[in-house]
């Protein structure tokens, strides 16, 4: 071990303490000596900041450093690590730490994906750092992925299971056969969906992860606003054995691409439920694990996956961030500013093509799959496979999957499916992403 | 874009214009506005330099830059980038390069393994960067992902498929159950393997990127010298089909861990091929795909998985790391130095634990079974599955999965075993690897 009496300190201030604050606290303790030699300086914590100083905490939370006058302990603070979540007060807190001269580690994707651009700019402006490895898929390093390793390389789409809980409940409805609500009441017992399960299954969450992710694989600002969302509550048990039966899973998977349509270069970005084939490697991705598939020109496809949230691996990305941000407050330099250059628009989210899977509860009259096929062809998308089940005298299930498609043509098509007489309903349609 | 007037040029002199080289300088000319938006400066390409630059080149590569002078072009340049592998001349230039202030990005994997001590303290001395993400997997971050990303954890183990050549031939093997010289010949004739192709067969490229990720886990010199390999000549047909009906496939994997052995703290780092369980994310990358995955204290099992060889994804990570050395010549600062202050000893190979499948030809006689078991079991070491083929009516097959063993305990076992009457033939030991 390095000599201590050579190197300097540097007093790194902790704003909230739960349970990743927690486990960041820990580590810090824990690994002193280690941390010192990887930054080249002590990081002595100075001060856990929260709002009741008297709530019981874990026994590797020391009392003496618990405080709740955020100011003056980000003030005193070189560094500051952000795991209080939401937007306020963490974004006066950060923006006060950035605007005097701290450096800042934040786990906080929600603030990011809204005020990201008036964080990053206040950090270039002091010339310090802003790390957020930890707001993206806990652990696994797919921030530094995709805005270091692949600074050099172009990437075209990133594909992701980037919120555990609604991945828990889609697995829960895919091996137990339950439906959203059961298995939902479940997670909530088990403590992996909260009480107010909106941000995970309304998908919101796995927004913001995608707007950050976007921002940096495409050097163009985008914000939680720009992506189109829709969670996972009305997907069925139904829909689930559908796509088992044509050999795919069901997930919830955030996607920004960049595509270059009818001429016009830009970029798309949204959160939805979609099947994926069973032989996808994100496929077999369970439980809380998060994966992402990063494809790029040069590249090719690449994926991280590990554990995407939690106390103790979120706590390990932010420790990442805070000895690269120290090793700058000794050496000099800081890591990359905010890339937005490029500007891509948005693209009309009704002009993205995806496949899609289609249900319909149709009559079993003859000649029904070719009035069916002639309607869908008639809006120039044309049909990869259908799949017709008898389900009584009467009627008829039709599971059809689509070629690519635009969004657009594709309601259209279902709005005029409805109206035929052959059809009773449509009972879903899901997109279908992967290769 | 930005306005160029106000940013200043790089020259950048890349060694070497084989399969990498080419790709290097194709994205570097293709590319030339995105790249200088991201690094804050122009990568002026001034130089490729070649052993005879009469020989053919792909179009992408302009004939007024190549050259056969290294050192003047290396001393005209800002950032010198080498792939030319090898150790002579890559080392003199690399040295020279980094002597005269300047950063190097290098692909290297066996320079490194060598010589890596030398290079960094070069790189430390003039205050410059030394980047080699393309050395180990190609495309895949990892070396970024241990070195940075994981520089506030603590990481356990790290367990790899790092080497194309012999996972293409372990395929073959194993779908469509060729023997391995048939396996290589067809590696050969489709350009997957080297007329010699001792370095990938023999386990030598697989440990030199070993003793790099090693080395940077555990903050410990390694070399290739420390790392013990074993290739895949040895591996048949059977063991395949023996690893298959207990649920296993063979893989020829990479495995640098920190152990805490009877108090002695050390690390062991070795190549070999090994059987992982079928349900093992690594058990299905398939071909010239790497996956590495990192276990670490905090963060709990990473994976990291993409294309490991070839011109482009190679010329993806190369440029990766020059848009950072770029980056830290415009903004100051610069990447990690070498980290070795853990200074762990290495663990002599005989002392660690795996598990084994052992495979022996037996005579088929009442209490065969229990002989070999009561023998097991008194060099201490315990079977968990035992699996009995009869063969024919004189010969039975066994086929042994023991729990964790010493490889000393195992070798001195299998000594005994094959002196017992009733064992024909030790037919094959081969270490389980996996949770």
């Amino acid at each position: 071990m390095n000599d201590h009496t050579e190197i300097g300190t540097l007093n790194v201030c902790v704003l909230g303490c739960g349970v990743v604050g927690t486990e960041v606290v820990r580590y810090l303790r824990q690994s002193t000596d280690e941390l010192a030699a990887r930054c080249g300086a002590r990081l002595e914590l100075t001060a856990v900041v929260v709002r009741d100083a008297r709530t019981p905490r874990d026994p590797a939370v020391p009392t003496r450093l618990l405080r709740t006058d955020a100011e003056a302990a980000i003030d005193e603070a070189d560094v500051v690590v952000e795991v209080i979540g939401g937007i306020d007060p963490a974004r006066e807190y950060i923006l006060r730490a950035l605007q005097r001269g701290k450096s800042v580690v934040t786990a906080n994707k929600a603030l990011l994906a809204v005020h990201g651009a008036e964080l990053y700019q206040a950090a270039d402006q002091a010339g310090v750092d802003l790390g957020f490895e930890a707001a993206v898929a806990g652990a696994v390093p797919v921030v530094r992925g995709v805005r270091e390793s692949l600074a050099g390389d172009t990437i075209t789409r990133i594909l992701g299971i980037v919120n555990g809980t609604t991945n828990y409940i889609l697995d829960q409805m895919t091996t137990a056969g339950l439906e959203f609500d059961e298995a939902l009441r479940e997670a909530q017992e088990l403590g992996y969906a909260e009480a107010d399960p909106s941000a995970d299954v309304d998908g919101l969450d796995a927004a913001a992860k995608t707007a950050i992710l976007a921002s940096l694989a495409f050097h163009s600002r985008t914000s939680l606003a720009d992506v189109s969302v829709t969670g996972i509550r009305s997907v069925t048990r139904d829909d689930i054995e559908a796509a088992r039966q044509s050999g795919h899973v069901i997930k919830l998977l955030a996607v920004a691409e960049q595509r270059q349509d009818d001429g016009a270069r830009g970029i798309a970005v949204r959160v939805h439920p979609a099947l994926l084939p069973m032989e996808h490697p994100m496929a077999n991705v369970y439980g809380a694990y998060n994966a992402v598939v990063v494809e790029a020109v040069a590249a090719g496809t690449l994926m991280f996956y590990g554990a995407g949230a939690g106390g103790a691996p979120s706590a390990s990305a932010v420790l990442g961030d805070l000895v690269a941000v120290a090793r700058h407050r000794v050496t000099g330099g800081r890591g990359p500013a905010e890339s937005n250059y490029a500007r891509l628009p948005l693209l009309p989210p009704e002009q993205v093509l995806t496949r899609y899977q289609m249900r319909l509860q149709v009559r079993d009259v003859p000649g029904v799959l070719a009035t069916i096929s002639t309607t869908v062809a008639e809006y120039g998308i044309s049909v990869e496979t259908v799949r017709q089940v008898v389900e009584d005298e009467e009627q008829a299930l039709l599971v059809l999957i689509t070629h690519r498609a635009s969004d657009e043509a594709l309601a259209e098509t279902v709005r005029h499916l409805a109206d035929l007489d052959e059809v009773v309903q449509v009972l879903s349609v899901l997109r279908v992403e992967g290769y």
